[in-house]
């Protein structure tokens, strides 16, 4: 390309944690530029937050049904290349549906839908178009996470016997006391199923955890054995979760999501044991991966180092030693989903599986994992095929 | 007492590690000597040990019941004040039985017996003997995991929501290769269910996870869903296992042990997350406490400090920033039952419940929680009461 | 400012590592666009690194001395708001010169200049323009090197006794081998004093170490003794550099900085005592600050939480839990610069004083710590004044 | 040895911190008893003391003097072999010269002597008495450090360039504000010139961390450049203290200890960097060394590991995983000097450089040290042979 990409965006207004994430990935690089959006239902609030950007007024659109429109109409180099999604779960079928029916490429923050059908229609719907699809499951996109993947697939760690991953937050905790007075003023759209789905916890963060592991392991996840639990009292949905886990080819493990463990921040963690060494991870301090073996001593890996594989080494814009973190891990999937884009333009497109970004089928597979722990949960932790 | 304390050893002949381990404990501070063992049903071997410890050699014997017989038939203050059980498990309910009966108080090594049944029958011998009895959960010894379970009990971690426990080993990993290949060679008394009862790792390890998560907490584990894993082919029993945990009050939680998870160590650790506050402990730095809030700092509590509590003041022989470990926390168990020993020698044993040390009632515990883990794992994983 | 800022960058053409990094630090918050460049000295270069970057061909110079006499001749709004520069060592204070003589403001990687008479030249250049004139000492951009400093000027240290920073790196040493054998293939501009100036080690990253140290602590150093080494044979400059320092109020320390610390990576660090509390920093960790008293439990502050200060807080882009890294704390130098620029261009400048950025004072008493360093050096590490 | 040894105890009365240890580091591996002492210049102290321990009140002695005149006229098997000499450091040189010269061996707390003077003068005695003398400089103890020292050994850190050793702690910060108010409370025999020597904190903990520096680099430090510093206001003797320091061979390095740095409790931590790898251990972490290497990932080396080297494994006691810790790297000295001590009864001693304890001649050093650290200061830290 000789040329920025141009990215449209849906969501995301003034205030929104997780849109200001996806424009600080998409800017990092300085290959993608934000050129239209409409950041929320709101038309003033979109307004005004086109005006924060310092976006033109007349690619600020007072609903992503407009913008789709308008922004296809356009000639190619001057239209948005892709919509970036950070809407809201309950509009992310709805609004990529109608960006790829535009001929629009879409990167959709996660999860991919609200259920698994819808889920499974917008599969179809992206194989359909032709057209690249990029999920922001942004955990994956950390160099040392693509270091640990690559060590499984080497055969470095053996045939693996047990996945432990964990994602235990504690934000949610601070509703505790008032809810157990009875003051009802909980509010969280994240409690609500018509907008969050069947589940909270599970659904927002536990599905992190699930897909982490099988980026990583290369194992599907099989059945699960769970345990949802409500603690906040007032609350419509799970604000943690544990289960038993069952793998392709025998291996075994344990995953758990939690809102309400106190003072914990966001320690997304794994553990992989193989018959001939294990791996451990933990997203607050990425830059190392720890291999632990039987009869040697441990080993910390540490990124931007020359020993580092290739797929890490694709993804590292510092040298060892300059921490690279969140944001850098979350523009990695802007990256890779760039390349693809870029080459869908000059009409390369390889297919999802060619490049490395989390794809409409990981997405599936999480609707399914999110949908098989809460039927286990209510059946008693009768385990359920994912 | 004016005078140290007189012990007996079953076990813990030449080349066994929890015997030296056991002896360590009771030389540290002074207050023990050894004077009698029966160190092995082997009398050459029992011999051998007795002239390595520089113990008369009438005062090695042949057998434990000649050991028992001949001990008590010694005046007080020349005969054994206490025996310590390190033989293998199968024997702890016989040897244990026979010394009570003898009149001699007992220190014996984890499990109390090879089943709830024979458990409970000790605990009843123990009760009618009105002597000491004690059982090595050594890892509640440490003083940074007293100094947690008095944090719990003061209500500075509110309620309790969540407990994770870990212990994972990697040492059993060893044999899977050879085992893989069919070559048999795999012998460990460990495996052999006439010896370990009806679970290896969820009985040896598993069992000091879920003492120390009742210890701290002051919670009954009421119900599990267990999965047992036999991940080394050749091997008739668990080496392997994670549950999914409910305790009394409605905390949930996750409990799992391993002996194949290459490249841990001893990794036995907990996290108990209240509504104020949390606390995490790793048995492999012992001396450190971390306890997370909401919304201030974390905190690392050290041993050895002023502010530490009393329970773990008492037992800290060393200040701040001079290491205890292992054979300290060990030791704590010894001194705890030697305490209670010496009042019962002068008549003042006010009951084992008085004491900081584990007694034969944790033990029937642990019994149930092994028998309830299996019995789960063989349903399943259907929920099994303990 | 309702538009981006006009960036023009001098030096970082393709391969160059740092240029990369101001321009990710420009990108990332999206205020600020690059517009213009004189890439190389090598015209070729120059050109195709604009190609890279996707400028406008007739943006991209022949010479710095060109771009500055192009782009001032431009409207303003058209032309470049500031400069970039970061070139080698040796050009900081010619470019600088330059541009401020066009009315540019100025965003110069460090060091200031070759030495602290072209420093304080500078310094007068800068203060005569009265343009924003900002130095790349990136780690103080940290949001948690911020909080440190806070905690010192609120006084919850008492009064500063000691102070040790530290600046190990490894990455030298891997001509270690090479140099012993005579090969003589050691070629660097870092070790040409001509490029670097009088220091190396000292100079490229000691002087981090300074600035970090004064910056927190509020102190000046007053007094060095130091002992510079060059340890791989055939280098022209110190690799290593040890000294005791002496700062205002009493105040003793040590500084060292070494690239031949084999299998360091970037470890700044940083430690200081005070009598009522202390405080320790490590850069590869960048997003804790541990705080130790005498009589209390040890507390680890953790950036995004809601006990932060306002310092930190305004440099804070993510929650709690999600870290931020080398890049952010890089772009926060400058977010504060452009804070500065556009106050400027609105009439607004409030002098480098009133913003949080490295100014070029910083760089003046850069200069007199490498001087002095290098002095004390030569005399036999003799107590030389700053 | 068919029995154990027999020890006699000067000084460590009720309340004596380094008497206890002592005491817990002989009793460890039930190779010793305490059999005879003089706890106390006051004798009724001593004979309390003599009861705490269950000794006979014949073997609790009013004086030193008395005590190694009536226990030489035992006979052998029946007197003590050794004497553990623990009083305050004014009476080390005294105490030990009386039971070399009654015929007794020593182990000795650390400082040797109160000057250089003395401390030749004791070496000569313990050279013409043909005993065994260890001093318990405790901290090469650890298993860890062994390994460190051995690696050093084999060449595995290839040339050694740069050593940095820390001990900082904070305890005596405390006095700090009572001492500002000129309350003039302080007293502490540390601060006294007549009991503690020309020097306080390098003295008592530089000192061990200038014989952990040499231990394991196997380097001797020929020079240093000191700045010590008192820091409380009314104290005669440092409190603090840094310097830089060259070692034979070229190597470089800075060392320091501190009794005034807040919130460290017992810190004592070393890094020694050559041109292959470079180790770094932690004495509040010992059973972890890591090796840093320029091109492959760090290592963790842990106590216990099959691939621990042999001088480690000698002095283990326990499998991985489960800590070692202070007293036990204590005992370990205890251990190697009983294993001299028993050699000599049997007429096989080898001389004290065949052993791996700590002996008249690192004591020799230690004082060296001192004494130039001191003059050094004195003389605005010009550098001072040792």
């Amino acid at each position: 390309m000789n040329r920025k990409l141009r990215m449209g965006m849906v969501g995301g207004g003034r205030g929104a944690f997780i849109g200001a994430v996806h424009r600080m990935a998409a800017n990092l690089d300085g290959k993608i530029e934000l050129v239209a959006g409409c950041f929320s239902s709101d038309p003033e609030k979109s307004k005004a937050s086109g005006d924060d950007l310092f976006l033109s007024p007349d690619r600020v659109y007072r609903s992503y049904e407009e913008m789709a429109e308008k922004e296809s109409a356009l000639a190619p180099g001057e239209r948005i290349d892709f919509v970036s999604i950070v809407a809201r779960n309950d509009l992310h079928f709805r609004v990529a549906e109608k960006f790829l029916k535009s001929g629009i490429h879409v990167i959709c923050e996660k999860p991919l839908a609200l259920s698994l059908d819808e889920g499974k229609k917008l599969e179809a719907i992206v194989k359909e178009s032709g057209l690249v699809f990029a999920l922001t499951h942004n955990y994956t996109g950390y160099p040392m996470v693509k270091e640990a993947k690559a060590m499984v697939k080497e055969g470095k760690l053996g045939k693996i016997l047990k996945i432990v991953a964990e994602y235990p937050q504690g934000y949610a905790i601070s509703d505790y006391e008032a809810a157990s007075e009875g003051d009802g003023k909980i509010s969280n759209w994240r409690m609500d199923p018509s907008i969050s789905g069947v589940s909270n916890c599970i659904g927002d963060i536990g599905s992190h955890a699930e897909n982490l592991a099988q980026y990583i392991s290369g194992l599907k996840l099989e059945e699960v054995s769970a345990d949802l639990n409500t603690f906040i009292p007032g609350r419509n949905l799970d604000d943690d979760g544990s289960m038993l886990c069952r793998y392709e080819g025998g291996a075994r493990g344990v995953l758990f999501a939690s809102q309400i463990s106190t003072g914990e921040e966001n320690n997304l963690n794994i553990r992989i044991y193989g018959t001939k060494a294990s791996i451990e991870w933990h997203q607050e301090h990425p830059n190392e991966l720890v291999v632990k073996y039987a009869d040697k001593p441990r080993e910390t890996w540490r990124r931007g180092n020359s020993y580092n594989g290739e797929a890490a080494a694709k993804y590292t814009r510092l040298p060892f030693g300059h921490p690279e973190a969140f944001i850098e891990a979350f523009a990695n999937v802007y990256l890779a989903a760039a390349e693809a884009i870029s080459d869908a333009i000059e009409g390369n497109y390889k297919g999802a599986d060619s490049y490395d970004f989390p794809t409409v089928a990981d997405g599936v597979e999480g609707m399914a994992f999110i949908e098989a722990a809460v039927k286990s949960s209510s059946e008693n932790g009768a385990w359920t095929k994912i």
